[in-house]
């Protein structure tokens, strides 16, 4: 239609997650009508990511740096370390504020169904990790979805001769959450977990 | 959280189309996990599209060489210009493969909101090609919404001195539609349009 130029690049664009065909159509024509705005710089920007950016040797993470500037803060708590599936998790927990230990990123979650084995996820780097003696927790965030919570178990499995106390983060509802709306099993979780009330 | 470049990536993957922050994140995290595959190559066809297409001078279409390939394309219609808002809508009426003569991009609709004036479209232009001896025929190929009827009545009144025809697209029950979803619009001018069934 328009050259093999744009059909390369529409082609490319919805292979991104969000963008099917149609949306990396109309991606590629709001690109060409603003080249200098969005155009060039997200080629720039998308070279300039591949190129700088690399994976944390120690945690997973994705930085410029090896290890990550979270594995190099020296502020951040060295005894705690919170087990994520993916870079997406650890960020999002970071948007929080709420964990200031290390982490580290499993690369994903065991799944016979996708031949995912322990062996491709970064289980024994993590054991590793947590035989440090200044190592005393290991919290696994992993979602709570079937494949997240088998891998959970499998991972505290391998964890247990550390001697680390092995965590999870708690079920229940959501902030904002209405019962009517929730699910039976996070009705069930919540139920279970429940709590005096603090006075 | 990774750096200055994957800020930035995320920040430009979010004015696209389609891709929310939420999603330009899952985006820029998938690129770095598949840098051969699809960043750098995204890259390069991002660049490679801004270097090669150019704005169609005679018809507004998008492509590497201009005039663009349907213009030079001998054996479509020279009879007939069928007007559409954006490149997109050339490329759906492509697809279709309904349509064999020649477009005109007028690149928007008259918006008094958004302060865009018939300067702003390419409305002369067409009202130039439509004065050729040759062209019998404009079809007026806008979106059936306020602001494309609206630029079409304008557009209309535009070339009524150049002796074409001026034709729209009918109105109607799109194909596979169901009465009980359709808008009271569409039924109306549906039922005005009825037509008897050939035997």
């Amino acid at each position: 239609m328009a050259g093999v130029e744009i059909e390369r690049l529409i082609q490319l664009l919805a292979k991104l997650p969000g963008l099917g065909p149609r949306s990396a159509r109309r991606a590629a024509l709001m690109m060409l009508k603003k080249r200098e705005a969005i155009m060039l710089p997200l080629a720039q920007a998308i070279e300039a990511a591949a190129v700088a950016i690399r994976t944390c040797g120690v945690c997973g993470n994705l930085d410029t740096a090896d290890p990550c500037a979270l594995c190099q803060d020296q502020a951040r708590d060295r005894h705690a370390i919170c087990v994520i599936e993916e870079v997406a998790d650890l960020w999002a927990l970071e948007r929080s504020g709420a964990f200031r230990g290390r982490y580290h990123v499993l690369g994903g979650t065991l799944s016979a169904f996708q031949g995912v084995g322990p062996d491709d996820l970064s289980i024994e780097p993590l054991v590793a990790r947590a035989r440090d003696p200044e190592v005393r927790e290991v919290i696994l965030a992993l979602n709570a979805t079937v494949e997240g919570q088998t891998t959970a178990h499998f991972v505290a499995d391998r964890l247990s001769g550390t001697g680390v106390a092995i965590t999870y983060l708690a079920h229940g509802v959501p902030m904002g959450g209405e019962l009517d709306y929730l699910d039976d099993g996070t009705l069930t979780a919540a139920l279970r977990a429940r709590r005096a009330i603090e006075r």
